[in-house]
């Protein structure tokens, strides 16, 4: 079966890109990983116009449920391994081992949480640490725990955390923590979490399970041990990029270069929308744009291929 | 009072660009002649993700309910009519002779309906003839009516005239109608629509009120009249930037040249976002998402200026 469109991406670009896609009638499959994406990890979202407040899960759930009202067909569960270009014709091979084409390919694969590549974080990797609150945060009820990474990310992690933890530090490695004036308030008037500026986390300790973090304080270079036990890691994400190396552009972060007026790639019919992307602002209403744009030119292509 | 941002504009991109200037604590004021918009005359909206099916209207607000929550300056019912850049302070005067100032202005003013620019047009508007189907479309009860212009917006007022008039006419000027596929078939279905393609509107009639159409069948040149009691004119719109002529780049059609990854125009400190720029398709949610952008651009100005 030769489909028009393949998009690949479960998350807010992904699926806007199928909303699109469907009611151009094009026939489209999307392949996601999961409907969750990171915007399914967030505590709260109150930035997506109309949802005055509403959680990343319930937001990404809304916008699955408006997919699927759609004909398309729709392969949860798989993730891309290749991609590669024969003729006009892309061929996608998944990690399921099984192979699909298309007349073209939307990438909306967004990206995955950066490690901090520090000492003892492969090892206590599911035994203190993590990298999604949403998964983990009751684990550690009544537990004092760090967070690093001074982002948005980094304070809407310490604020779900606010629930099942007496004391939440943030460790920033700048000198100022870069979320939002809001978050920065809200962390304040909470009285439970810290923010530790200038702070450069050198090394995760402990014996079973995480009991400490070593970090420099920047201005003063001393070596300093926080006594915590458990570890959040909001520190930026990476593209998921790794299943087309070698098929288009990259920028130096690894990001799928696009026209950001038409989200075309290098490679004719093949488009790439959100995080993924060199967009310079990594939101959830400008991803949801992009999966449009991406769609509408997919539809414009196909018209003439 | 100097405010740090002025957004003008209350559709979706000037409400987007609201919220996130809100949550960066900049002292904005938004100047919005009214939050509807375009999309607030739009009878359904099934493509803006979260909403599964919404009408335009209730859609927008939505939108402004949530930009309501923040504390930030609303001018409802004022307008823009002209703009000045002194040094590095921005002088916006209004059609109510009012003054205001500010380091950072974003351009969010959208479209008005473009005119048919026929004899006949300015003579019965408001006497059969309208511009817009979620004001009129109960005025015309029991009538048989045209719609000018076979994009999705004419297919759109035709669906909303389905519950008022037997029947209705939607006359498309090129050889096949623009809008998307899911509409044209929903026509089709109705019984009660007839897609006229090949038109080019010459006159309307009337006498006191509107009784005819006529216009050329572009493929025989022959001049042929239709009865009709009501017209609705859906041929698209055009750039609301009257007020900003001389202080920015425009492209071809008067729309604001931007930079699409910054929504930065050619002007430091000004910013454009939605409908009223160059960017290549008009949609709710690629507005809402430029409207973001241009909000976290100007944050970074105001951060360096």
């Amino acid at each position: 079966m030769l489909y028009d469109l393949i998009i690949i991406g479960g998350g807010p670009a992904g699926i806007t890109a199928g909303i699109y896609s469907a009611r151009k009638k094009l026939n489209t499959l999307v392949i996601a990983k999961d409907f969750i994406g990171q915007i399914g990890k967030a505590w709260g979202v109150e930035n997506y116009p109309g949802f005055e407040e509403i959680s990343g899960f319930d937001l990404i759930q809304k916008f699955k449920n408006h997919l699927k009202k759609f004909e398309i067909e729709i392969s949860e569960g798989e993730e891309a391994r290749e991609i590669k270009k024969n003729g006009n014709v892309f061929e996608i091979i998944t990690k399921q081992n099984k192979e699909y084409s298309a007349k073209a390919v939307i990438i909306a694969s967004g990206r995955d949480p950066r490690p901090l590549e520090v000492k003892g974080e492969k090892e206590f990797m599911g035994r203190g640490l993590s990298y999604c609150v949403t998964c983990d945060g009751p684990l550690f009820s009544g537990k004092t725990v760090a967070v690093i990474g001074g982002g948005n990310a980094g304070f809407e992690t310490a604020f779900e955390l606010l629930q099942h933890c007496p004391k939440i530090y943030i460790l920033e490695a700048g000198d100022k923590p870069k979320a939002d004036e809001v978050n920065q308030e809200k962390a304040e008037q909470s009285g439970k979490i810290e923010v530790i500026t200038n702070a450069a986390v050198t090394e995760i300790k402990g014996k079973t399970f995480v009991d400490s973090i070593v970090y420099q304080d920047k201005q003063t270079q001393e070596l300093k041990t926080l006594k915590i036990e458990g570890v959040f890691v909001e520190i930026g994400s990476l593209p998921a990029t790794s299943f087309v190396k070698g098929l288009v552009d990259f920028d130096e972060h690894e990001q799928i270069k696009i026209d950001p007026k038409t989200n075309e790639t290098s490679t004719p019919g093949l488009f790439a929308a959100g995080d993924v992307t060199d967009s310079k602002y990594k939101q959830v209403i400008v991803a949801c744009g992009e999966g449009a744009k991406a769609a509408l030119s997919a539809y414009e292509y196909l018209q003439k291929n």
